[in-house]
């Protein structure tokens, strides 16, 4: 790959501290090879890009040294955070990539489409990332990521899930679709797939964060399902064509599946389950956390209980009760859960207290029934009375009996 | 029935205002009385006792009316609750079943033993009740029912519980008994009854607050149940022997069961569970409230999900969790849920990602590990040496593989 010759009004001189934002091929083809030679979220990367654009940041790559005025700010950063920064070994790690990468991808933009800060398609939530913010997101699919991830929702949870996780998982999600809410989440076994698959039951598009290329159909069992969702939502991922997943890129790309929707519901999630990971992300970026309740007696709901426990996420029990947090204030509340009114709901206390003192079989006289209600006689007869019409009691030759139920 | 003659030093017009807290046998005698005559939980009737002492209370239902000054002060306060109160009604309603107490009950105690406040045994914490404090309690069972009551946690739930919620309440209730913790409970079917049988499998005493004498056995499919109680731990009521339970004797026992013990658990709920009705009393009475959570697929706990999410219960998954919030602050914490430790958690950063880029089967070189890897040759060597020193990788001739899992 060739990266075209830096004009002259881009040279390093000129650009420092400039932010750039513009989209032309140029910047789109930097940004490309970026994704090529630092891995996803690398935060020097992201200053680097920050401050001298795509551009100049890879020729800094390419001459193998950074300016001096940034590397130094970046030390001194790292050092604030208690860490030592190699700065040497980070440009050299990066150099040798662009070597490899160059052999490797002829064509710039092959297998995908690359989507880039400033494009209209950019969904701008991105930018809450700071400088963690992806160099590009690589799509695959026809939907609009920008608009498909205005109402959207991120559902998440173990991989190991059980039949309960799945279960809810799918339920949640074709709700949440069906009232043209995005789904997000991240292609992996359990939970993952299940809210995909019940996403793709219902009517709004699906969007799977991969944490390798979107032509790596990683597990390869769910090549069906990308190829589904291909078809009627997106692939996209921080990673170009042809690169493998590795547990790394898996918790960094937990920071987009966060960042991207309004909020996050961890369905499943064991005590160290990457999902966590993805619940402190959206928590970081003060995006709505959820939880959803299982079995005490189950492993699996252990980190959505520790997450309530701590008052960090919102336990969540529906559809209506997660739009309730992610929608609109005051237009999408949910119905407070009430049971089944009763008929006796509306006697008054006395009545009630009349009611409960009739016997179910065996008629009792009036006395009896005061006796037992602890009312005195006349409000007794009177609560009889009305109890009568109303078709609760019945009274017969020995006194009052509960009405049989009715068929 | 006999009143003792009421001693010329506590007429009325001696007693007003006094309050009185003896436990003569007179007075014993005259709350076994009233716990014939007045329902449970009555205020007016607490309010009466309070005033008069238990005798001086009698003493106005026998003449059937009630002192102008406390009827009127009482009707000023209904009044100011929104209330309507005829108490003409009420009394003579007392007057009647004290009438056919009398002719129904020839031994004064008979049947059972009652504690009434001010007796050694009586449980302090039932003053919290205020006006609404039991007249006295009937207890059958050997426990000192104060001692047993000190360190008390109440589990109570639906009566249609599942196989899960009957498998918590046991194993909460076994662990609680286990740590010398009383378990009080209801003795309904379903989640009560799992509580009191869990209990019984532990070392410290359970207690069934009953809403009917503690001679009935209801639902008598308890009554193995109840004998083991009575053998190992205590039944109380509220009603004197022979009385059955009505709806209403449930709702105001369910006061006694929040009241005696230092926290509520409520296991399994339906929006319109009874159980939720306990809640509500531990939550007035400043009681730890605590909700188990379950599947959310299933309605016998959307109650337990509605107290959490509108904190007013804490979600507790654990005897430990229950304990640290009912026990003393500092000495029964409860462990943080933790996973289980891997040895890769000790690994640096970057060693991390070494080990994250060799592959498991097919050996690799220094080059391919460390361009996958995004690290430098020198770096990425140093570390695969300290991977392979402490076993989590091999060296080959064709470079490093993931060292086989250890059968």
């Amino acid at each position: 790959m060739t990266i075209p010759a830096t004009p002259p009004s881009l040279r390093r001189s000129h650009i420092q501290h400039i932010k750039v934002e513009a989209t032309g091929d140029a910047d789109r083809l930097a940004r490309a090879e970026i994704t090529r030679i630092a891995e996803p979220g690398d935060p020097i990367m992201g200053s680097l890009i920050e401050h001298y654009g795509p551009q100049g940041a890879l020729e800094q790559v390419r001459q193998g040294v950074l300016e001096p005025e940034f590397a130094q700010a970046e030390r001194e950063r790292a050092y604030g955070e208690g860490r030592r920064l190699n700065l040497g070994q980070v440009v050299t790690g990066w150099a040798n990539r662009a070597v490899s990468a160059a052999s490797r991808a002829p064509d710039d933009l092959a297998g995908g489409r690359l989507l880039i800060p400033g494009d209209p398609g950019w969904p701008s939530q991105l930018n809450d990332l700071g400088r963690l913010r992806p160099y590009g997101l690589w799509l695959d699919g026809q939907e609009d990521l920008r608009f498909a991830c205005l109402r959207s929702v991120s559902l998440v949870g173990a991989r190991a899930a059980t039949a309960y996780g799945t279960h809810v998982a799918a339920e949640l999600s074709a709700g949440l679709s069906d009232r043209s809410w995005t789904v997000i989440s991240g292609g992996a076994y359990g939970i993952d797939a299940a809210a995909h698959r019940g996403a793709l039951a219902g009517v709004a598009p699906t969007v799977v964060v991969l944490a390798c290329g979107t032509d790596v159909s990683y597990p390869s069992a769910h090549q069906d399902l990308f190829q589904a969702v291909r078809e009627r939502g997106l692939l996209i991922s921080e990673s170009p064509p042809g690169v493998h997943p590795t547990r790394m890129r898996f918790l960094v790309r937990n920071r987009v599946i966060a960042a991207l929707s309004r909020g996050t519901v961890v369905v499943q999630a064991a005590i160290r389950s990457g999902a966590l990971n993805t619940a402190a992300h959206a928590a970081a970026l003060n995006r709505q956390l959820m939880a959803v309740p299982g079995p005490i007696t189950c492993d699996v709901s252990t980190g959505c209980h520790a997450l309530i426990r701590q008052n960090r996420a919102t336990c969540v029990t529906s559809v209506a009760e997660v739009i309730e947090l992610v929608g609109s204030i005051g237009e999408d509340l949910a119905p407070t859960a009430r049971g089944p009114v009763h008929p006796r709901d509306s006697l008054n206390e006395e009545t009630k207290r009349v009611l409960d003192a009739v016997p179910a079989r065996i008629p009792q006289g009036l006395a009896t029934i005061a006796n037992a209600a602890g009312l005195p006689l006349p409000t007794t007869l009177a609560c009889l009375g009305g109890l009568e019409s109303a078709g609760f009691i019945r009274r017969t030759a020995d006194g009052w009996r509960l009405s049989p139920p009715s068929p």
